[in-house]
């Protein structure tokens, strides 16, 4: 049985992140309460060199028209993108003007992603929702906490949307499983929900990393209880779930399947989508919407 | 003999601080200047595996009825679920917002917990009373005081009553008997008094664990004479007692009586409640309440 | 020959602290331009063990009416206690409000005292005069410094009086004598001094602690001599010279009168006052006042 | 075939920065949207052993006047030249502040370029760019970013072009090829790109520099292939190659006729041009500007 | 052939500098241009042991009127001695306030010298130039030059001039010819020109110290080049040369007059001037003023 995801209204939203939410689920993509987005902020994450598998997708515009096409509830990018790229397609597709980001090239030991744009140049340049990486277990937590919560509250005084990015992280992630076991992304989004975020982002878990986990997460689960269990603990914060790093197509539409089975309200993938030729992103995209279209939800 | 709790009259208390601190004492729970309240910030504290014992528990909505139904003076939550939870809940139970935690993935050598939000936003939300934990003897006690002092003087000049968590934490509490010795709880307690606090949250104290204290704390002190001297080294400072992880219910049971002997306040026990079947939830608070009834105190 | 203290006249103040000064110098205690203060903030700075020895001292009520009985210049306590406490007696005896403190748990290697109050607070509380206590020599100084800095210049902007805690501290100043060398006490005198502090708060210094001392400090000086030059590198800055531990009190006596001579201003005596029965502590207070009561200064 | 540089129309510029790009490329130097930039704080980063070659050049004044002689579009000086010396020069040659910057004394281990002067310094000396030395991969990368983002906030509300000096840095740098790698220039191009520089400033990208790097950086490219790729990682930022320290003149003049080829938009050369005799100085420069006037573009 | 002397004219100063610059320069002192200052902050930097050669230069009455009787351009001392001392002198001798300092106590591995003051304490006691002591080549550059900025800044607004006291420190200097080697001064002076600074005062360089410097300064220099080249380094910022410890006075004299040749603007002595009876240190000073007598500049 598909566990229910929350409808809007029993979020206790404030009027202007409603206003947005309403348009980025109910107005764009599928229109049906699901959400697909495309993130392309890997140049920053990663460099150029997630861009040799298929090169035009080192270009922006390429990347925009291609959630046109794909028909996408919305792009992620960072605020230099945004500025030198977005005022041409306005509009046309809905932004998430992510707000922190680091490269990958110094030691990633104590992992904090810093700040480049505010809440506030999400509004000026018509921006739908906000994004925030939170390295859950990073010894920079502390830092990282005290960041998120001018973002958070620059959110609720804009009524933004705050979408959290819950990677686990850090040595004693590492320690426990890593960062993709059931036990890390479960405590990701139980930490996205307690610190306020609005829709929270996290890898689809993996209940076989157990090693040194805490007890209850030893037992045996299949990967459908998991994500359930991911989507309770999220509760009231809406969930998407990310596609990662460039996989089998059949294991990523499974889980995409999972994931929505479980309540969660979408999907976010990137390098599975782009890095391959353009019939073929448009195609898996395609199969993508499907399975979104089979979970509607009620607007509320 | 009971040693006596200060009346409210006594604590030279500023309006709002009197009347919010009436209100959670006097007018909810048994209204007689006890507290019973239910903590739920494990979530982000331990993560979800504090709720597998009793999966119910990982709602917020049912812990929140549990309060209801158990007649608690008040519930305790962080700014996440408070926002997207309590607006449905508003003045059915009196809120306390936790205004800071963090989770436990990382190293704890320099405890610290980041605010992640504001006596402000605990008014905005109709909060009777804000949370802060201060690890008294963390190597981070620097940046701890700073952050401290910030929720302080927000609260007094919002009339907001400040309830500390004190916990004794770090290598050198370790090395001197450990975080639930007589000597680093007694400790605890006056400094959230020394620094301002109008309530203090502290673990009963273990009067044996005596390796390595200072020489007055070697002496032979039963359980019941220290945690009278924990609650008169808080002086004007409210005595909450902390149930801690779960435990026998007997053994809680005694500490509770013998705390609110020594003139607590009362208590704050939440895995000892949630961690079990509803009944047993009911029947053991209704114990609780059976030993703070027998702890009036007037209302001044 | 004594040597002169300076008199209010000669120190340049501005209105508000000639103001406060003057009350607290000339219109209570011996009136007579001396000062003897009651320091309490041994309960944070050392925690509840200090006050096994006499438990009464545990009480702030008992150490107020103490300081009274005993017909002090002033009381010093922390917010918390200046807050509960001492609206009661508001006007009766004058307050020194420190503004900052820490426990002894955790490394001493780096100390700092962070602050937990501020000018303004003591301005609200109706107290006289601030401390805050300088490391004089730990690495923390950068900040320790720039902390300072803010209170000496709302001190300044408020006309509050601020008395400087001038304690030598760090692994440098044990490797060249120790805390009450001659050497690290002049050096504080002379850093409170040349940092604008009012009043300076030293120990007494031990010229025999020669050990690895810079050259001029390896010379003979009696313990009158080394008490001399520190009050005369405070120039302008008045001294206490305070008590510390408890000792016996003869010994204690000796300094006061030397400390007098050499042209401080006052004592500042807390644990030698209350760490005894009631009647020892105002007997061994009388003694001090006599001591005082040969050194009074004209008001200028 | 040449790359296509971006029109000014097509970079979604704000008034200010339009207006300012518009008098660096079109109204100086060549006028033709190419620019050749002189900088300047050598005396500062390495120190005045870059002037012994040509002890001239160590006046700020030879330095201006080369620069008008020579018809450079701008020369780049940090705040203390500017202000002792442009004031002199004003409106003659236009003037690009640099605005952070470090001596190469202490270690380059956390390598960040510390801040002395702002955006509002640059507008009130009459500027009409920044420069901002970003040191990409650095493991300070999170007070840099931090940094940066307050430069780039000021750069947009005051309508300032902002360069930024992309460097590779850091030991993660050193392992990888090092900082004139194709891998690392090509992730610093991208990296300003993404963080919303105006101008990004790199060195000339060295495709046999590959141990370790990252595996598409494995292949073989030529070095036209190379800076082909930089240019379009940083896409709408505009790139200006950078001379780098003194070498043989065909060797620079063959990158800098690659670099245009690929798109750039200028050159920044100091020490090549500098440290050497006046007439040669000129001589070099004339030959800069042959390759330049060979790729003018619309001014849009 | 002597070294021209900037005139005020050639500085591009604005209105208050200017106004505060030809007060020191051409109406205090021997009123000719150049500068003789008294600095009087070793009671900070080093201590009182700095007083045990001559006692009364402990009291800074007797160094104020020292001043006076030698004809000083004017006193540099701390915020805490200006405020308690200068009051009775104002107007009678130039005030140069120090706004940073230390004590030599902790490690000097990380040199920095923390603010104590502000330029607007400066405006407020009628000083007419402010000190900042910037440890060039210290690991703590970066919260160094940050500072520093402040200062900068404010000295921009408030029109007052701005002495840079540029010490080489570190252990990048020690393993480069040390902190007076002609490559560390000559760094250091371009370091303050660089970053603005009015005036700056540097040690006389040693060219003879040349283990491991950069390889311009490895030739053979006399003194006499080295201090040109640091003062043509300095270029439009005025340079004051340091007596530093207490030496002889034939060398001292020899070193201001080589300074002076080279265009320097004058001395900054303090212990070689007050580290001795009365009478010899009016003897000094007259043999330094005769040096400075002979290099008169034009008030331009």
């Amino acid at each position: 049985m598909m566990q229910q995801r929350p409808t809007l209204k029993e979020l206790g939203l404030a009027t202007g992140k409603k206003a947005r939410l309403r348009r980025l689920l109910f107005q764009n993509g599928l229109s049906n309460g699901t959400a697909l987005f495309l993130p392309y902020d890997q140049g920053l994450e990663h460099g150029p060199r997630d861009f040799f598998a298929n090169p035009s997708a080192a270009d922006p515009r390429y990347i925009i028209k291609l959630a046109q096409e794909g028909g996408f509830n919305g792009i992620v990018v960072q605020i230099g993108l945004a500025e030198k790229f977005y005022w041409d397609y306005a509009g046309e597709v809905p932004l998430v003007l992510k707000l922190n980001g680091k490269t990958d090239i110094p030691s990633d030991a104590e992992a904090l992603s810093p700040l480049h744009a505010s809440v506030e140049d999400a509004v000026r340049l018509g921006a739908d929702a906000v994004g925030y990486t939170l390295y859950v277990g990073s010894p920079a937590q502390e830092r990282d906490f005290a960041q998120y919560r001018t973002v958070r509250d620059d959110a609720r005084r804009l009524g933004m949307p705050l979408i959290v990015w819950a990677y686990p992280r850090g040595a004693a992630i590492e320690a426990k499983g890593g960062k993709d076991s059931f036990y890390a992304v479960d405590y990701a989004a139980r930490t996205a929900s307690e610190l306020g975020a609005d829709i929270v982002k996290v890898n689809f878990p993996h209940p076989d990393k157990t090693a040194a986990v805490h007890e209850p997460y030893e037992g045996q689960f299949s990967s459908q209880e998991a994500v359930d269990a991911v989507v309770r603990s999220a509760n009231r914060t809406l969930v998407l779930i990310s596609g990662g790093s460039r996989a089998g197509d059949e294991a990523m539409l499974d889980k995409a399947r999972q994931s929505m089975q479980a309540g969660a309200t979408g999907l976010i993938f990137g390098r599975n989508v782009w890095q391959r030729p353009h019939n073929e992103s448009l195609h898996f995209v395609a199969a993508l919407r499907k399975i979104l279209d089979e979970h509607p939800s009620d607007p509320g």
